[in-house]
């Protein structure tokens, strides 16, 4: 589909509708940093959506045109304040946009009737004895898990459009995970041995004022982190299971690069016996049929982070490996739209029963 | 006003109208660079535009997003077509993106009553003479160039509005003049030794394939070029020679940066006797009151190219220097949006009797 | 060792020794790309090389700071000029960075008695059916093959000192090898299904003015490229194959990455049976004991390009994989300097019986 | 004079020199930061330097390679210690790498014969009103102060040789003094209106964890910062002064690029009555011929901080003004080699007898 019949198919409900149906009131929380950010530049120009919150316990009294200038022109948002000055009773709904665990803390304080999209890792995990063992503490809100929904849009839309408390997926996750999954799923390639060297951009890490994040040490290389210990592996793992419908192990080694936006994964997997490569093609390029933000290119395209800069869509190719047997799968994303708000306000437009694509249909933004 | 404010007042006409009045029949031509591609971006999304015809001599036959992957979204856009080949008969208006010189032979062709808002240096200079001077060679279409409008749009809005061919301005120009013709309009300034210290991203180079772009040549340093011969400099100074009633000549000396996008103009100003620079940033507050795409800075408040990466905004600023007398004048744009085929829709969408913002409310991207 | 006692180490020989036997003079063949530039900026300083000629057939009459305004404090070099302006009875060894194909013909006219490091593709695959499979012609000078020396200067050291014509290995090649090799040779991870992901800087693509390479394409992103089709693979499976004494198929995926210098290769392998990755860095350990420009960092240290960036130094790392049985070999090394004419000056060093770190001693660029 | 000949003037004394007088215990107190780390990449090659202490009070008692793992080869440099615990009594030399205001309060406790390169902005102003006009508070060590030697190598060398404390000239006055003071000397500018349009990359700023300084903060942008208020104005102004025997006021803009290395002064300056553009160059080519480190580009040719990226020279270039009677002066330096730390031991090297160009005639990186 194209992005213009995408918009027609976007447009408004009818006029007759009553209005407080379609505008609602949405609060950031964490608004800060670079994904609340992200979310506000993308619901600038939604329909629906009337940003009246925006909490920032450090920066409170501030405009957020002070925290982030390039939205300078975004006058009609409110003043940062502390999360605990926010009225809840006026917002429809919340993006959650906290560090993990402070989330948990905040979301179960929240009266319940609120829709959320929660950006943190705090509800993605099912299990909490996984949750437990790789965020170093016990679950504080175990019942809030149970009633979240894992928000990979493509991957569980119908369970997403009757969300309240979405668990919003990691940028790794949502990337490798659109390549792999429907693959694991119609049994194309093998459980065993999934390899996925992903490399990101440095807005992943956030705004914290980190010393290994300043330009000096970031422009002009690259290097491996967290080799063997990232967290989106559990996320990862959960994810592929399913799919496999028995337990996974995946390799996940993710790179920084010197750039502020931007993900790719590259997957190395084994080919299910007698499966060929071009039926992986086939098997993406179905299943992401009539999908608004996923494309998978022709055979021999390769798909460039530089070519999603800025939008919510995800190109997809897969390739032949030189070892007889094996393909490789490579995914990108911008980490902070598809792979985080913009997910989050396409998870938040099916909540809300707005079409899916309003406000996300900008192309992506190159050179 | 805000841009939620603008979208509304930029919504379309009334459906009672007809459709022929309301989405027009568009023409990129000269497609394959840089500012082509932006003008697909900026439309993909405008509701009375309907690209019709994309041309690119030596890419003709290809699938527009063959040549600009970032654009594959927009699968409603034709294939890349020879300019011989366009129908334009079909067309309402057209977008020239083509190198100077060829531009005046291909535009003296076209059907007198199209719409064209040309984003070349043709038809910019007055003076067939300065023109000549400039250019080294004469000029092939004077009597076009003297129909032509200057298409700054804040400056000369009501004579864009009836244009029927509009010089879209140049990159530095815009930047340049947005900050200093108000002031010297309102003689707050002196037309003496005014100083121009620009910088630009390298996307105003356009995709030619030159060595002396290639990104081993630009990355992590920066260069002056051009000194004291860019051929900005005699359209910055009829302008300001327009502003001041008396002839200016400037100094200007643009600077590449390691960027692809983004522009800065530095201007070093004499105030006029008894003028203070609070008179200075007041002037422009008033001037751009209302304006939907230009910011006044608070004092003391210093613009980035950053904050306008990817949107049509200029934001702007005045300083007092150190040496009395002095002032500083700093504005920044996106040079492939104001400073291009933004400034170059904006224009359009003026010429067309659409709402002057429409399709351009995107905020700045950031990071 | 240190710094400080390689560079006593590498004093030149007693000033009695003949100055003939001290100073050769050399000729740099393909001097006008980033190879041959990096020739010159290292030799600067040498003790024992005068560079007599510079070649570049398009150049040919420019001042060599013309071409490398970075160099223009190397006065001693002479003009480029066309190679067969070349008096090759005055030169002693020759340093040639041409492109493959030319690069066989032009040396094998050379006279038989110069010294040759060759940093092209030319003569670095053993078997000439090879070479015709992935270059697509036929070897057109194979008794000169037979004859050339692989010069991955630490797995090869003593033939490299007897060698004529040195055969420089590309820069992948050097970089995965050094991670590898070691540990198939001693049999302690499986020659099966090795996985390499490498990542590029762009100076890799030479000076060539090409629109990919332009800033604005490469700016702020990461794309593979080449996947399953880059002729590094069959040098990469040469030296494998040698070191495990059976075939070895490869995976290999490279990655162009938005920065001048820099490679890093992830090579994702089986353990032996048994085997343990500690054991897998002991090996590396001890087999690079003593080298001047290898360094195994301790146990969960990450090597960054920008550690090695300009310097001819290789960092690595081995990583336990979170797939049981399976390990991350990582290794980076500036692609200029070690993966081309840095290492090329190692082995003429060895080759002229200089000591091998003369003039490459100098310490990584950061930031 | 080219690198190889200066290479043999920088030859160490005669053996016969008795060792203590070749070989100099160095400590670099602040280590931890870029300007630190630069001495030890800069002296690690110097045949008459043994780095014997390194402090850095937060960080004491790690390996410097593992604060700075680009320099894992300098394995002979002692771990960092809490400069308390430095014995000084065993020192020659110090390079003081700390704050300002810090730096006064350690400098003043250090025994009194030792040797003192200080690369803060202690002891640079000569009139201890300005200093706390600028910084805020009264100078804590005037007697000292009286004592500093003001280091701009080129223009002060004499004082330099006999120095004790040695005040070592920031960036931005080192790269637009180099440029503008013998041309004020020698009266073929005018004082008046001297306006300097500074570029500097970001390693300027250190390595302290800052907001402002992530990539994502930097990356692919520009802005103007301390708008007629950066602390390096007063010390231009006290050498621009001296030169033209008037007090001198400047116009003084700096501006944060992209990079992390590298500086541009674009300086617009009046010709005094008379003089011609020629003038300016001759003067500036006499001024620094059979300087080692400062290269006047011939006419027309525009001077890169690429071109400098990692060495000690300054590139600098004149040229005409479209404005009548002016005229353009530009140069180029690396920030932290000519701008810190390079310049530093360039001193260094004079105070202690040593060729003035010992381990600093490494040409430029590029690209």
């Amino acid at each position: 589909m194209d992005v213009r019949a995408q918009a027609v198919a976007s447009s408004p409900a009818p006029a007759s509708a009553p209005m407080k149906t379609n505008v609602a009131n949405i609060a950031v929380l964490g608004a800060s940093g670079y994904t609340g950010a992200e979310v506000v530049r993308l619901t600038a120009l939604h329909p629906n959506i009337k940003v009246t919150a925006l909490t920032g316990d450090k920066q409170a009294g501030k405009a957020f045109s002070d925290v982030f200038p390039h939205l300078v022109a975004a006058t009609n948002v409110p003043k940062l304040v502390k999360i605990d000055d926010v009225n809840f009773g006026d917002v429809d709904a919340v993006f959650c946009c906290l560090p993990h665990a402070t989330t948990q803390e905040v979301i179960k304080k929240l009266p319940s009737n609120l829709k959320v999209v929660d950006l943190s890792a705090d509800f993605r995990l099912k299990n909490p004895a996984t949750y437990a063992e790789w965020y170093g503490h016990e679950h504080a809100a175990v019942e809030l898990q149970k009633e979240a929904v894992y928000g990979l849009t493509e991957l569980y839309r119908d369970q997403v459009k009757s969300a309240r408390l979405l668990a919003n997926p990691g940028c790794y996750p949502t990337c490798s995970q659109l390549g792999l999954y429907p693959l694991l799923k119609a049994g194309l390639i093998l459980p065993e041995d999934i390899l996925i060297d992903a490399k990101s951009g440095v807005s992943g890490a956030g705004r914290a004022a980190k010393e290994a994040n300043l330009y000096c040490e970031i422009a002009e290389g690259i290097n491996s982190y967290a080799v063997g210990s990232h967290r989106h592996m559990p996320e990862i793992e959960q994810g592929l299971t399913e799919a496999a419908g028995k337990p996974v192990t995946i390799s996940f080694t993710p790179h920084l690069i010197n750039m502020s936006r931007g993900m790719q994964t590259t997957s190395y997997v084994k080919l299910a016996p007698g499966v060929t490569v071009d039926q992986l093609r086939s098997q993406l390029t179905s299943t992401y049929e009539g999908e608004p933000f996923v494309r998978v290119l022709p055979k021999g395209v390769v798909p460039h982070t530089r070519h999603v800069r800025g939008s919510n869509y995800c190109l997809m190719s897969v390739f032949p490996d030189r070892i007889a047997g094996r393909a490789i799968v490579i995914s990108v994303i911008d980490n902070l739209v598809k792979g985080a708000s913009g997910q989050g306000l396409q998870n938040l437009n099916l909540m809300m029963g707005w079409p899916e694509t309003t406000a996300l249909l900008q192309l992506a933004m190159f050179p």
